[in-house]
């Protein structure tokens, strides 16, 4: 191969990056030798470290590899643009972008990426570079090829302050998550304050195990920006709402309902009369819970269609390009995202969402924060517990009064 | 409320029915007294039995409640069809069916309703009583209300016998599974050589554990009719194809794969390039997998989109109404139903399935078997097991060849 | 087979159980006629049912497996009592007992059995009839054997009001469980009141989730009159009182602390400094927690060793065998039984306890209820949630206060 | 605080242990200067590093935990050793051992401590260094505190080769275990060949799930040395051999049988009456399954008793001081250790097992290995799947050959 000279800047050895860096390069089947290293004496210190790399395969995919360590290239090349054939295909090397911050070297300077997410082409657009799903890639588009120009900022690098260090990435339904629920609602607070952005991925499970009095009430405060959802955690709020049952369960006495499944199917029917929820909140028929509250409030939110959906409801949204869309723009300038017992909208919205963005899961199965990691949401904080339980204590950290509804 | 006598036939007292029956009157604040009690004398015979019902409540909620479990009214009243006011929207007292075989007195005669599924409406269209989904409904469909006059078969009441009585529906891991693989490969055996049908409902777990090569093989032998999966199960496929990783993890040796997130994309953007799999398929690009023995089988397939998917591939259906009309079509006359390891398409194919499908559900998560069932599909069997494991045994119960990956 | 004919009395029908008893006739491969059934026509009434049945098979077999049933042999013939002939060996047909209420015809009367629990051998002493634990057999005694001189009243057949029945005996994590958390403070309440008998299994991850103070509190306000547990729980307790941490996380902050695991062996040595736990407290060095609260209400309890344990602690009983025989005295008489996220203490608990105890199970993990529930503890009601917020919640039903450590 | 500066020489920053080092002195409070650091140029070579720490707090306790992470203080102190002054009761200061290599500096050199493991004391025995259960020690006996003098290896900083890199320590179930079997099976050939050392954890869902005759092939052939479980392993072992069921389901067809609960009591009984397992052997009644393969093979083995035992089995060691001591016995000089589906003697071996020996955790609940993990026994790699699968498929990869329970 050509010869190989890396450069990595910033917080390398306190967080474990430049060791990440060196086993790659190793079990790639590459070798190193660390040319210099002028290393931060002092832990607000960064480091620079350059590196030579020799081995037999071709440099390009260690280089690509290397990029979302936060690695580029010594004496950095220009961007190469290859011009897109046909629409909705890129040229074969393109750059497929991660979800940190990036920046590529092009014109003689580093020029940031903006909408950064996961698993985009880059596209010049004049001066801009811009990220772009592959689908939306026009014929004649010019997108980025090789990262031999592009300079990766994971948040580790930048030594961000984690707000949420007391929390590791770790697993586990082994901790008390009172502490937790204190901890996020002082960031929910501070957000609210200062005019920032929380958003949440809300699964029909809020409904099922009595959260949704707990969810409603902080939409209601304030404290939520926007909602994520499917149609069924919609549809179980309102089977609620009308009959008293969520998933046939007698959501006030707990008590398994025959009849229930009937519920959900009539709660729909009682939209369609109305021709949506909200024609049905207009209408005066559809007076509280969770979904009356998210319109109500007017923050922005949408109902993502599935194979599973049962009507589906007016406001579902059943193209799923569509769909994801809306998901987009709702994300935009998150600050903290709440994942609530929904895996597949949580892994939908982590594909959308920078690394940046403070993201906690709260799931009762420890294996949903395990695949969201595992699909690039390394940012995910595991939340191994009881959703309703949570939103309850979020509330009462957050001394937010909310009706419970009277066991009988 | 008015006098009510129901009656129950069939096989009411060995399969719990008749308790249910008459748990489900008591828990709903009803009184009843035996008028009448047929019972069979020996296993073979059916039994007979008339209650009076007497309460407070109107008896119509009731009876709705105890029309699913084989009950009838007793000197069945005609059914009452009304008129459909606005597109997709039911009269209040709408019927909602079940997923069981079900009759409607109608005509002085008891007429089967066709296209039996759950949560549906039935249209009287000339003679015949059509399962209609709500969303389906248009502006003068007659459909039928009140459950006076239906009429419900769930397979305990017709003692239907049942292959796979070896495994009871409870969920456990403690099982030993390779024993209740060599039930399923008789049964496949069975339908492969009667013409019968065999649908697969098919999640990316299936290619993460080494599944996949299993599966194409009963592909290929024929032993599957219909295969039912999502965008990600293709992706999947084909990034192990094109680059072989799964997830970012090497499917011969298992080492992570820095990079691998990557190739998803790639696999996808390659597939964009031929315009479709299938021209993937027809350039000689793809040669071997999952989705290629699939396609070149020619079975019938659908890969519904979802809210996570990236690409999505060419091949996925991105409208959710169209998706959902699709797997309903495939899923017609199938005698057997594999759900490997996904959830959302497991429910979603649930939703539209009769009860006397025959239904396996393997997933390493206990929870997945009792959502279903807490969902409707009570008939469907639990294996809580590693699935890759599990196809590799079912092949080899069935005497089937394929290729195992060399570790390297 | 020698003709076998049996009878069943009390609640057959509206709980199952005649379903059960001929499925298993047929499953056993049997074959029966009903020769009389006088079926109770109202709620209240009982049911009694006669079957002849018919087979090739010896009927002791089949008769053993349907008394658990609550069935018994029409005639009932004297029960035959056989002598050990060595110390902790049974007669190869002895009668292994169930968890439920029993009698055996002998001296022309239907005698009680005492001590009922399963997995025992029935011993005759003088008029007394006394389940014994294989092991605890001397040589002379005479043991019940074979089971055609039982009668068996599982819970079911004497239509016992079920003070729990609002929670079906499913295991799901779909659910709002602040209602099980008010039913059950209801029943704390009402068993104070009348000086019933609650108690507790427990875990340490009480101690990890921050449900410890919830514990403590109701043993305190003396809701709780037995604890039950092993060596772990009051470690962790300790570590947590002495040094703020539980398995190495700071219990207040939530924060890892390294070095935490060297907490739990320096708690166990400073226990070791006073001799036992309760020399800590009465030197005034423990004055909190959970083990302190144990030990000042004086109620009884048992910290049963195990092959993961570190220490012991001095309390720690290390002998399984005096463990076991602690334990059981503890749940002599008990009323409510909590299993509180220890599937190890929960099995063995259950072994001792007869089928008319209530016990709730809370775990996280839905397999603990299953395997309780496949290891004969069939009774055991799941609550598949946040063990530390379910106490919480208990407490707060309670109208109990307690300190909540503060959060820093 | 005094002036502390630490040394810390050997693989430092290719496996993130020097970002450990700087992130523990930044949360524990303390500030750092990294006084010279001569770093490994090549992968082959190693770094040095030299960190002056100031701050407020005194250093002692830092220093304690960052000894664990292979760090020792420049001019290492001789180490001091206090008496003990009452049968298992240490100084307050002692040092707590990890489960790493470790060496105290005394008589001026590294002297090697002996029987490494985690949570002992050191004890000073003429020249000799020797880790001792708190339990263990007797007045008068010297034993070290403080960490000043001490240092540890973990198996990270000196660049073990690791066999089992192939697989992180992610805990997954969308992984191809069909590969870590191919791995381990090489593994275990390679041991068997050197006359290296296996022994096995092993719980009764082997049995359960159908492992058990793959396991005795692999004893049968020599491949394992050892075996640990617990008394309801050899029951349910001894249950299917007499009786086909194993907790009450019939191991060759897989169906639930009536009466199975009753069965492993009679198994017991039938033991009682030989007065031992091996008893039974003798006699000619066990010919054949796993205790009768691993008393027959002559490996040692120890069945540790709990709480929720019947019998016990007489083989069953009920003392669990003396349990672990033959737990600790069977360890010695193990090379690798396979765990199989048993939390509770996983843990109970992770405590007494060094980190150097290579272990891998099988089990069908990825919650085991985090609790392993959590609990110092970070070596462990997770096998999330099917262990009745996964031991058939390393008797295949190892080409063994069992006889394989008929399914009738």
């Amino acid at each position: 191969m050509e010869p190989l000279t890396i450069i990595s800047e910033g917080h390398l050895i306190d967080n474990g990056l430049l060791s990440e860096i060196l086993n790659l390069i190793i079990t790639e089947g590459f070798d190193y030798t660390i040319d210099n290293f002028h290393f931060g004496k002092r832990p607000e210190n960064t480091s620079r470290i350059e590196i030579s790399i020799s081995g037999a395969e071709p440099k390009e995919l260690l280089l690509s590899k290397l990029t979302p360590l936060g690695v580029f290239e010594k004496g950095a090349s220009e961007g190469e643009f290859h011009v897109v054939d046909r629409d909705r295909h890129a040229p074969e090397g393109f750059y497929s972008t991660t979800n940190h911050r990036s920046e590529v070297f092009t014109g003689g300077r580093w020029v940031p990426v903006e909408e950064q997410r996961m698993d985009a082409a880059v596209v010049r657009s004049g001066d801009r570079l811009i990220c772009t799903k592959l689908r939306d890639l026009k014929k004649g588009d010019e997108i980025l090829c090789g990262s031999d120009s592009v300079r990766v900022y994971p948040p580790r690098i930048e030594g961000k302050a984690e707000s949420f260090s007391f929390m590791s990435n770790d697993v586990s339904s082994e901790r008390s998550y009172a502490v937790a629920a204190a901890r996020i609602a002082e960031d929910l607070r501070r957000l609210k304050e200062r005019g920032g952005r929380t958003v949440v991925v809300c699964g029909p499970v809020v409904v099922h195990t009595g959260g949704k009095e707990a969810l409603a009430a902080m939409i209601r405060e304030g404290y939520i920006q926007g909602f994520l959802g499917g149609n069924a955690v919609a549809v179980h709020d309102l089977e609620d709402f009308f009959y008293g049952t969520s998933l046939g369960v007698d959501t006030k006495s707990g008590e398994p309902t025959h009849g229930g499944h009937n519920h959900h199917m009539r709660a729909i029917n009682r939209i369609y009369g109305y021709g949506s929820i909200r024609g049905a909140i207009e209408a005066g028929d559809l007076t509280g819970g969770l979904m009356y509250q998210v319109i109500k409030s007017g923050i922005p939110y949408c109902l993502a269609g599935s194979i599973r959906d049962d009507g589906p409801l007016p406001e579902t949204v059943n193209d799923m390009i569509e769909a994801q869309r809306q998901y987009a723009e709702i994300m935009k300038e998150t600050d903290l995202l709440l994942m609530l017992s929904s895996m597949l909208h949580s892994i939908g919205t982590g594909n959308m969402t920078p690394s940046w963005v403070k993201t906690v899961c709260v799931d009762i199965n420890p294996a949903v924060v395990t695949k969201l990691s595992d699909r690039g949401s390394g940012q995910a904080i595991g939340v191994v517990s009881d959703v309703g339980f949570f939103l309850r204590e979020l509330c009462s950290q957050l001394g937010i009064e909310y009706s419970v509804p009277v066991v009988s």
